[in-house]
C-alpha cells in the first residue's frame, strides 16, 4: 500500500513509563506514522499491550533490546528514558540520518554546567547539544522545522513559558521580570511510573503538598528560556505542588505590572499573540480553566485575571502534563520537523468527565 | 464539499448530561457525521462549549429549543434525555423519516407493564415500542441494521448480557440459569450530572457502597433480555455498587456450571463466540481486566476464571459506562443502521494512565 | 452523676452540613460537653445518625425545630448555618445568657458595609457585631476568653493570618505588606454539602482549578485582620483553588523580604512566636507539610522556605479545613470562653493514611 | 505518677507500614498503654514522627533495632511485620513472659501445610502455633482472654466471618454452606506501604479491578474458620477487588437460603447474635452501609437484604481495613487479654466526610 511507504518510521527508546505509553497511544493513531520499534532491555520480548492493557488489540509491538531494534533505520527516534540515555546514543543515530526527540532533559539546558549541577552527571555530547533545539513550537517553530535534535520541554516549563511569552521580548516592559512568581500544581503522573513510596495511592490520594521548594530541576530550565525570551536575566520564584489527580497541570503566575504598562489590554495582547496557534487557547477574560478541559488532549488553555484592575496580573495556565507537557508536544515537534500538518494525530478532544 | 453532502445529519435532544457530552465528543470526531443540532429548553442559546469546556474550539453548536432545532430534518436523532422524553417525540420524528436512538429506557423493555412499574409513568407509544430494537449489536446486529428505533441498552445490562451471551441459547445447558449472580460496580458518572447530595465529591469520594439492592431498574432489563437469550426465564440476583471513580464499570458474574458441562472449555467457547467482534475482547485465560484499560474507549473486555477447576465459573466484564455502556454503543448502533463501518468514529484507544 | 451537672449544655443550630457533622463528632467525644439539642427545620424528627451514619450508636439526638429545641437554656450555641442566620437570633439568645459561636460570616467583618457588599444582605444586628470577637485564639485569646459572641474565622483566613502573624505588628518591617500573595488550595468539603453540579464527584474529581479569582468573600476578611495585625492597610492578592480531596487546606504565601530584614532568622522568629501554641506546629526549616498530616485533627502546620537565601520568603501552611479551619477552632474557642483546658476534646491525632 | 505504673508496656516490631502507624495512632491515645519501643532495623534512629507526620508532637519514639529495644521487658508486643517474623521471635518473648499479637499470618492458620503452601515458607514454630488463638473477639472472646499468642485475623476474613457467624453452628441449617460466595472490595491501603507499581496513585486511582481470583491467601484462612464455625467443610468462592480509596472494606455475601429456613427472620437472628457487641452494628433491615461510616473507627457494620423475599440472602459488611480489619482489632485483643475494658482506646467516631 502506497500509504505505508510514505509513513514515517518511528522508534521509541524506553517505553515503559507514562510518556512512553502516551507516545504509543498517540503515534499508533497517527495517520502518517508507522511504529517500527520500541526498546526496553528489561522487558525484552514482552508485548507492550501486556504492560499497558489499553493497547490490547491496537498495538502489536513487543519490547526489544536496543541492539536488535533497528533504530538506525528509523526516520525519527523518541527517547522516553531517564536523563542521560539520549545523549549517549545521539551521535550514532544522527550519523545514520535519524532525527531525535528527547523527552528527558539531555537537550533542554544549553549551559552544560547548569545541566551537570542539577542532573548530577557530566554532559557527554556537548556538540550535539549545541545544535539541539528546545522544542516549544509556539516559540521556536522555525528552528524546530530545521532541527535534527529536539530537547522536548519539561511539563512545568511549557506552562510557565507559554503563560509568559506574550509579555516578554525586546522592548517589552509589561511586567517586573525580577519578581515573577509561578505557583504550579501537577497531577501525580508527572512523577513517572517508578515504584516509590511517595507516589503510592495511599500516600498521594486525598492529600496535597508542595515539593522541591528549595530547588527543582525545572527552575533552571524555565529561567534559561525566560531569559532567552526577555533578553535579560529574570528573577523567578517557582513552587511545584502535587495534586491528587492522575493527569493535569495548572500554573498560577503572579506578575507585577510595570507602571508604564497599566493601561495595556493584556487580554488583547494574549489573543493576538496566540491567534494562529491551534494548541493554545486564550480563553475569554475572566475565565476559569480546569485541568479536565484538556485531559488527554494536546490543548493548553490560558486565562488572564487582574483583580480590581490593580497592578497584579494573574495568568492561569492549564495542560495535560503527559500530552502538551510531554508526549503530545513531542509529536507536535515531529510533525513540524517532517513537514506534516502540525495537528496530525493530535486532534483528540479532551475527555470530560 | 461533496463530503458534507454524504455526511449524516445528526441531532441530539438533551445534551446537558454526561451521555450528551460524550455523544458530542464522539460524533464531532466522527468522519461521517455532521452535528446539526442539539437541544435544551433550559440552556437555549448557550454554546455547548461553555458548559463543557473540553469542546472549546471543537464544537461550535449552541443549545436550541426543540422547536427551532429542525430535528425533523435530521437523518437520526439521539435522545440523551430523562426517561419519557423520547417516547413523546418518537412518532412525529418517525413520520418525517428520522430514525431514533434513545439512550434512556423508553424502548428497552418490551413489556409496558414492567416499564410502568419501574419507571412510574405510563408508556405513551406502545406502537413504536413494538418495532423498537434493543441496541446491543453483538446480539441484535441484524435487527439493528433494519431498525427505525433503537432502545440503547443500560450500562449494567450491557456488561451482564455480553458476559453471559455465549452461555445461553437453545440447547445450551452450561450454567444453572436459576441462580445467576451479578455483582456489579460502577463509576459515579453513571448517576448522571444532576445536582444531588449523594454524588457530591465529599460524599462519594474515598467511599464504597452498594445501592439499589432491593430493586434497580436495570434488573428487569437484564432479566428480559437474558430470557430472550436463554429461551426460558432466568433467576438473577443483581447488586450494583458505587465506586469512587468517574468512569468505568466492572461486573463480576458468578455462575454455577451444570454437571454435564464440567468438561467444557469455556475459554474457547467465549473466544469463538466473539471472534469477529471488534469491541469485545476475550482476554487470555486468567486475565484480570481493569476499568482503566477501556477508559474513554468503546471496548468491553471479558476474562474467565474457574477457581480450582470447580463448578463455579466467574466472568469478569469491564467497560466504560459512558462509551460502550451508553454513548459509544449508541454511535455503534447508528453506524450499523446507516451501513457505515461499525467502528467509524469509535477507534479511540483507551486513555491510560 | 455529678459529672453531668458540670458539663456544658451545648446547642447546634443547623447541623446538616459538614461543619455540623464535624461539630457533632468533636463535641460528642468532648469530656466537658453535653449535647443538648440540634436544630433543622427541614429535618425535624430525623435522628442525626440517619443523616450521618458515622454517628450511629454514638449520637442519639434527633433534629428539632428551633422552637422546641430549648436553645435558650444552653450555655453556648454554635451556628453551623448559612450566613445571616446567627445575626437574626443572637440578641434573643444573649438576653437569655447564652453565648454564641457563629461558624458563618455574620460576626467576622466589623465593617458592615463590607459585609453587605460581599454577602448581599443587610447586617441586622450591628450592636452585637460591635462586641463580637474574631475567634482566632492564637491572635485573640484574651478577648475570646471574655467574649459573649464569637465570629469563628473562615478557613482560608485562618491559614493566611496564622502564616503571617509573626511577621506583622507595630515596629515590624520584615516584609513588603503592599505585595502579599496568598495562593491557597482547598479540599472540596469547603464548598459544603449543598447539591450543586460543580462539586459533584464527576466534576471535581481528577480535576484542578482556580475559582473566585476576581473576588472571594474571604479576601476582605483576611485584609481586615491583616490590617489589624499590621496596623496599616496591606495589599493582598488571594487566589483560591479547588483540590480533588475531601478535607485539607494548603496555603502558599509569597512574601518579599524588606531590605533591612534580610538577616532575620525567620525560622527562629516563627518558632518563638508559636512556642506555646499547642495547635500551631512550626516545622523544622525546609520541611514540606502535607494536608494528610493534619487530617481530622485540630493541628495547623507551618514551614518556612527561602530559596537561595534570597528576598522571597515562602510560608507553607496546612490545616484540615473542617477542624482548625472551622469546627475544631469553634470548639477551641468554646474551651477558652468557659475556662476549660484549651485542648479538651481536640486531641485527636490526624488520620494517616 | 501512679498511672504510669499501671500502664501496659507495649512494644511494636516493624512499625513502618500502615498497620504500624495505625497502631501508633491508637496506642498513643490509649488510656492504659505506655508505648515502650518500636523497632525497625532499616530506620534505626529515625523518629517515627519523621516518617509519619501525623504523629509530630504526639509520639516521641524513634525506631530502634530489635537488639536494643528491650522488647522482652514489655507486657505485650505487636508484630506489624511481614509474614514469618513473629514466628521467629515468639518463643523467646514468651519465655520472658511477653504476650504476642501478630498482625501477619504466622498464627492464623492452624494447618502448617496450608500455611506453607500459601506463604511459601516453612512454619518455624508449630508449638507456639498450637496454642495461638485466632483473634476474632466476637467469636473467640473467652479463648483470647487466656491467650499468650494471638493470630490477628486478616482484613477480608474479619468481614466474611462476622457476616456469616450468626448463620453457622451446630444444628443450624440456614444456608447452603457448599455455595457461599464472597465478593469483597478493599481500599488500597490493604496492599501495604511497599513501593510497587501496581499500587501507585497513577495506576490505582480512577480504576477498579479484581485480583487474586485464582487464589488469595485469605481464602484458606476464611475457609478454616468457617469450617470451625460450621462444624463441617464449606464451599467458598472468594473474589477480592481493589477500590480506589485509601481505607475501607466492603464484602457482599451471597447465600442461598435452605428450603427449611425460608421463614427465618434473619434480621432478628443477626440482631440477637450481636446484641452485646459494641463493635458490630447490625443496621436496620434494608440499610445500605458505606465504608466512610466506619473510616478510622473500629466499627463493623452489617446489613441484610433478601430481594423479593426469595431464596437469596445478601449480607453487606463494611469495616475500616486498617482498624477493625487490623490494628484496631489487635488493640481490642490486647484489651481482652489484659482485662481492660474492651473499648478502651477504641472509641473514636468514624471520620465523615
Amino acid at each position: 500500500m502506497s500509504d505505508a511507504v510514505s509513513r514515517l518510521k518511528v522508534g521509541i527508546v524506553g517505553g515503559t513509563g507514562y510518556t512512553g505509553v502516551e507516545l504509543l497511544r498517540l503515534l499508533s493513531q497517527h495517520p502518517h506514522v508507522e511504529l517500527a520499534a520500541i526498546t526496553s532491555r528489561k522487558e525484552d520480548g514482552m508485548p507492550v499491550a501486556d504492560m499497558f492493557p489499553n493497547l490490547r488489540g491496537r498495538v502489536n509491538l513487543a519490547f526489544q533490546t536496543p541492539d536488535t531494534a533497528g533504530l538506525d533505520q528509523c526516520d525519527v527516534v523518541f527517547f522516553a528514558t531517564p536523563h542521560g540515555v539520549a545523549m549517549s546514543q545521539a551521535e550514532h543515530l544522527l550519523s545514520k540520518g535519524v532525527r531525535i526527540i528527547d523527552l528527558a532533559a539531555d537537550f533542554r539546558l544549553h549551559d552544560t554546567q547548569v545541566f551537570e549541577q542539577w542532573y548530577k552527571m557530566p554532559h557527554s555530547c556537548p556538540g550535539v547539544l549545541a545544535e539541539a533545539v528546545y522544542g516549544l513550537p509556539e516559540i521556536n517553530r522555525a528552528r524546530i522545522a530545521g532541527a535534527r535534535v529536539i530537547g522536548n520541554p519539561g511539563c512545568y516549563p511549557t506552562t510557565v513559558l507559554l503563560g509568559l511569552a506574550p509579555l516578554l521580548g525586546a522592548g517589552k516592559h509589561y511586567i517586573d521580570t525580577a519578581g515573577i512568581i509561578a505557583d504550579c500544581k501537577s497531577g501525580v503522573s508527572g512523577a513517572g511510573r517508578k515504584a516509590e513510596v511517595g507516589t503510592l495511592f495511599s500516600e498521594a490520594s486525598d492529600n496535597f503538598k508542595a515539593y522541591g521548594v528549595s530547588g527543582h530541576r525545572h527552575h533552571p530550565e524555565i529561567s534559561e528560556h525566560l531569559q532567552n525570551l526577555a533578553g535579560t536575566p529574570v528573577g523567578l520564584t517557582f513552587v511545584p505542588h502535587l495534586v491528587p489527580m492522575i493527569r493535569g497541570m495548572f500554573s498560577t503566575l503572579y506578575l507585577r505590572i510595570q507602571p508604564e504598562a497599566r493601561t495595556t489590554d493584556f487580554q488583547a495582547l494574549f489573543e493576538q499573540h496566540y491567534a494562529n496557534e491551534t494548541f493554545v487557547d486564550v480563553m475569554p477574560a475572566g475565565s476559569l480553566p480546569e485541568t479536565r478541559s484538556v485531559r488527554a488532549s494536546n490543548q493548553l488553555r490560558i486565562a488572564l485575571h487582574r483583580p480590581g484592575n490593580g497592578d497584579q496580573l494573574i495568568v492561569l495556565v492549564t495542560q495535560d502534563n503527559l500530552v502538551k507537557g510531554a508526549s503530545g508536544q513531542a509529536v507536535q515537534n515531529m510533525n513540524i520537523m517532517f513537514g506534516l500538518p502540525e495537528t496530525a494525530g493530535l486532534q483528540h478532544i479532551a475527555v470530560l468527565p
